[in-house]
């Protein structure tokens, strides 16, 4: 559509500081004229623009750059160096964050998923019942590993997005990228081995390493530039460490993009090291800046990098469609993944193949990133605004969670506990780390905007006041 | 139906004996006048008695009870006792089985699953049609452990039929019973440690083992009363086995079913050494004579028990809809079933629930056994006439898989190849061991029944007596 890329231009202005808070955007004739399109264009893109939280429009004055409550928002700090393995122990915890999402009355701050009104369920949902309906043989015989062809044809097409161009016979398909991780881990350690992860990580890394009782060593990551390369080669060096698991695009719980050069050094660093790479790619697609980065897995000459991925961020979780490319462990992780689970169901996948081959997942994926991004500033403004003084946030370049430090002092599972009673879930910093680590952050969703989402927003800020025994103002601490 | 109800009737009288191989039944009207029932509801019930295998028209003379050629075949020896445990190394052999099930161009004599024309596959795809056109926000939300309540519940209700009255709350849902006998071994053993498993046992068992780094002890298995309870005892008394593993009812590759008594006191002897037990199930409902048999979870006083099951072999394979009743495991198999692949999918789980509530299964579960039992006796004429002599086959007592130990000397492996050769796949005997024992053993599914099926069985005979340097007639050495 005309209005989107005009959408795209003007926000990729606004985020390279071509145009500033402030200042004012061209008048909708003018802009209309320079770029030769209908003014009914012009309206619909700003109005995108608004929706986004990027403008703002004054009355009988025009459109302006808004300037945002985040601006001077400081990041989060990196934890320290401290190359010792650790056995993680946060099931407890996150059995208490699942417990929370169970229950539909809960605000869902806690859980790294987009909302329905986001996500083309409807078209996949339809396109999975005209399959139903008309397969008459559908679901009867397994589908065993390396899963349907049909999806993996569409997934080796789709790899060229990627910045590779694989062939159908190098993917695996899984239950969600959740399996995928646990297979690799699986594949190329054992119980007892030390396995390098990011410090914060995702805590279902931790969670499956706990479960096979390996050990963690933790590399601190920074909010915007990732994995921490200088610590690793440390680590690498000293601990014989049997694995690295990462996110090298939008990490969760940092948002942070490794860039081309960082990747590349961070596969020479394994391949000198002869150690195989977990690369967690689930948040590649929803990277909102520039063009869709490529994985590590583009440097990767050895067969060393084991990708992840999965629609689970951008399609749909509950279909729990996901994948590896297993470079050199192809064959052992086909074997395990009969053993674990047997196969993927069928329908799901042929859904999620058909959805695809479409071709409508690009469009989608442009407007979701867009409406993403959008959300991520306005729940930043409003920690801004309304968190204690002292707050810190990052700045992520994808996907749709924040990792927010609290003051020192506030406890992030006294704060979980009672937004939990008020019906607000929200992911306290120690499920992140194996070491305990992270006692004041928290980890907030903006899968979903909604009046209901913005309140709860609010009442964890004030909570957070309290406990910090400081006023709101965020940004004043820069 | 009055026809299906009296169709039962009569082949209860044949299999209890009431009627003999070559008895002539009452002619069509006399039983209608007994009855009290119309001539076409006699007639129905009479072809379906003869599509079964059990009677046999003579032209102008009536109906008659079949002779089975099966009827003086023995049975498959059972292995010796040797309680060492040993690491199993079956997973080559069944990726050449798994490579050879990918292609639909081959016969699958290997395979554990039943035909679509035996499965409601048609009423549970509409089902899951209209709920994917229905919901606009199905699939979007994760589906954390334990799983979908609806399942849960109809789980419940059905649990009342195997004899027990379990709860919702009891059950966690997983990815086929594959997903639950795997997170069962990961609750209870670690790498390491020794698993007592029947002899034979069905090859995932022992690849879920294999890929945990565990070992098996194998206690020798009888084809028609299963588990040797003597043989068991002392593994107990001497191996340190970490936990039983035991498919008491139509176990693969046996059909052997575990009387009461048996699994009254296989229970109270797990329960004096503290040792659980992980119970498959997944065939209790394709028991073809008498009732249901119990699981041996009816006798389970402290949650020792650990129940896995699945709607694989009687719904829909390629769902992949299982569920286990962990017991005194509950937490930790929820807590590993996050971290292993962190929920089921949605809409497959709320098909079947829809299914199980719509009380169509109990009247698909009596015409499936019915055929099957039929069809498993058609396979064991064949195999009667046209195997080499000195034949022995299992006697089921339910499920669709025969166990066919072939005269000594024939490699079952280099059947498997030649079979392949021809497009027809096999189970090889040693798959279903950790010891690479019954080399001249193989598993014959007759999960369907085609001429297609029927020829490719004839080949597989062809082949084994030339292999055995013998001709055909298992059936004349008893």
């Amino acid at each position: 559509m005309l209005y989107e890329q005009l959408a795209t231009d003007l926000s990729a202005a606004i985020e390279q500081g071509a145009l500033r808070a402030g200042d004012r955007l061209p008048s909708v004739r003018r802009l209309a004229d320079d770029r030769g399109v209908s003014i009914a264009t012009v309206l619909a893109a700003y109005l995108q623009l608004e929706n986004a939280g990027l403008i703002e429009v004054r009355p009988k004055s025009g459109h302006y750059v808004r300037t945002r409550q985040s601006d001077h928002l400081a990041e989060p700090r990196v934890p320290r160096r401290r190359n010792t393995a650790f056995r993680p122990s946060v099931s407890t915890a996150v059995a208490r964050l699942l417990e929370a999402n169970r229950d539909p009355s809960i605000v869902p701050l806690g859980s790294a998923y987009v909302g329905p009104e986001d996500l083309p369920i409807r078209a996949l949902n339809r396109l999975a019942a005209g399959i139903a309906r008309e397969m008459t043989t559908l679901g009867v015989a397994y589908d065993p590993p390396p899963g349907l062809p049909t999806l993996r044809r569409q997934l080796a097409r789709r790899s060229v997005t990627w910045g590779l161009a694989l062939h159908e016979d190098e993917f695996v398909t899984t239950i969600g990228a959740t399996e995928a991780i646990h297979l690799c881990l699986r594949a190329v350690a054992r119980s007892g081995d030390a396995i390098a992860v990011e410090s914060p990580t995702y805590f279902g890394v931790l969670q499956a390493i706990e479960g096979l009782g390996m050990r963690a060593v933790e590399v601190p990551s920074h909010p915007r530039s990732g994995l921490d390369l200088d610590a690793l080669e440390d680590v690498l060096r000293g601990c014989g460490v049997r694995a690295v698991v990462a996110a090298t695009n939008a990490s969760n719980p940092l948002g942070a993009v490794m860039s081309d050069e960082a990747k590349q050094r961070l596969v020479r660093m394994i391949e000198r090291h002869d150690v195989p790479l977990i690369e967690d790619d689930v948040y590649g697609d929803l990277v909102w800046s520039g063009s869709r980065p490529r994985p590590a897995k583009v440097f990767d000459r050895g067969g060393r990098v084991l990708l992840c991925g999965s629609v689970s961020k951008t399609l749909a979780p509950g279909y729990r469609v996901g994948w590896v490319v297993p470079g050199r462990y192809q064959e052992v992780i086909e074997r395990l993944k009969f053993s674990q689970t047997l196969g993927n169901p069928t329908l799901t996948q042929m859904a999620v193949a058909e959805f695809l081959a479409s071709g409508g997942y690009d469009k989608h994926l442009r407007r979701l990133r867009r409406t993403l991004g959008g959300r991520v500033e306005q729940f930043r403004d409003i920690i801004a605004t309304e968190f204690p003084e002292g707050t810190r946030v990052s700045a992520p370049l994808g996907g749709f969670v924040l990792w927010v430090e609290l003051p020192v002092g506030v406890d992030s599972l006294e704060l979980q506990g009672r937004a939990l009673e008020r019906g607000i879930a929200i992911a306290p910093g120690p499920i992140f780390s194996a070491r305990n680590r992270f006692h004041n952050f928290v980890r907030l969703s903006c899968g979903s905007l909604t009046p209901r989402t913005v309140s709860a927003l609010s009442q964890v800020a004030e909570m957070a006041c309290r406990l910090a025994g400081r006023t709101s103002g965020a940004r004043s601490v820069a």
